[in-house]
């Protein structure tokens, strides 16, 4: 079963990591939310292959997360820039960051995130848009809609 | 380059993605804390084949994200139970499935999370743990620690 058959499942998860649910794309785009939008810049600090990296930010300038736009021409050369589609990954960076932080890597993390606004270490937590509370799974209620209770019991009865 | 060798980087998204940067493992993951606990129920819903699900359940256990117990014993029959590592992907998969909510299957979200604690629908949010304020990648100044300014001063030279 390939990755982008996900596309197809009605599960948002799913979508999501049929469009970006490779760990080589998710090291491109943390490249380029920390400013290193050329080439050989990402090719340096990710240890790609030249045609890994290709590869990757052809699908991502596809899928339409990232813009591609010259700047040099003889040779042509490419700066690749993050659109809003790929800016909205920030979430997704910061969660496997701190989930290396406390599980994987373990010591003092190597970046850290600071608001802006107050100036203090941001430490990212997931909070409830409605009440402010930080939350975890444990406070989390999974609340699907219709249509997907109805997919998930034709999914267990081998439909 | 395979995948298992961004655990040797310096980089806490690296780490993160050796073990679980993989669409497939956050798929079984997703199952595991919607409480869906057994093989066949996990295969039913992702549509994975066995060989493909066996080797994730056995990678996700030997990274300690996930524990398994026999329920059954003729034949023998597991049970896989997320520890407090794999419980804390919560965020991660949050993350991800809210951004294929935005940018890849638009439409009412299938799936949406609850607050238990104050019952509203808590669209969950990433906010300063700090001033609570929601954050975007826009707040967010990317602090690196010395090691990891060195490490990439070291690679943009070629070392």
């Amino acid at each position: 079963m390939k990755r982008s058959e996900l596309a197809d499942m009605p599960c948002s998860l799913a979508g999501a990591l049929a469009e970006i649910g490779d760990a080589w794309s998710l090291m491109v785009i943390k490249e380029l939310l920390l400013g290193n939008r050329r080439f050989e810049g990402i090719r340096a600090q990710t240890g790609m292959s030249s045609n890994s990296l290709a590869q990757r930010l052809k699908a991502l300038e596809d899928h339409g997360a990232v813009s591609r736009r010259a700047y040099q021409d003889h040779p042509v050369r490419y700066e690749y820039t993050p659109t809003e589609k790929g800016i909205s990954l920030w979430p997704v960076l910061v969660s496997l960051t701190q989930w290396g932080d406390r599980w994987v890597r373990k010591g003092a993390p190597p970046l850290s995130f600071g608001h802006r606004s107050c100036g203090h270490d941001a430490s990212p937590v997931v909070a409830c848009a409605r009440c402010g509370a930080p939350m975890t799974a444990r406070d989390a209620d999974a609340r699907m809609s219709a249509g997907m209770r109805r997919d998930r019991a034709l999914r267990s009865r081998g439909n």
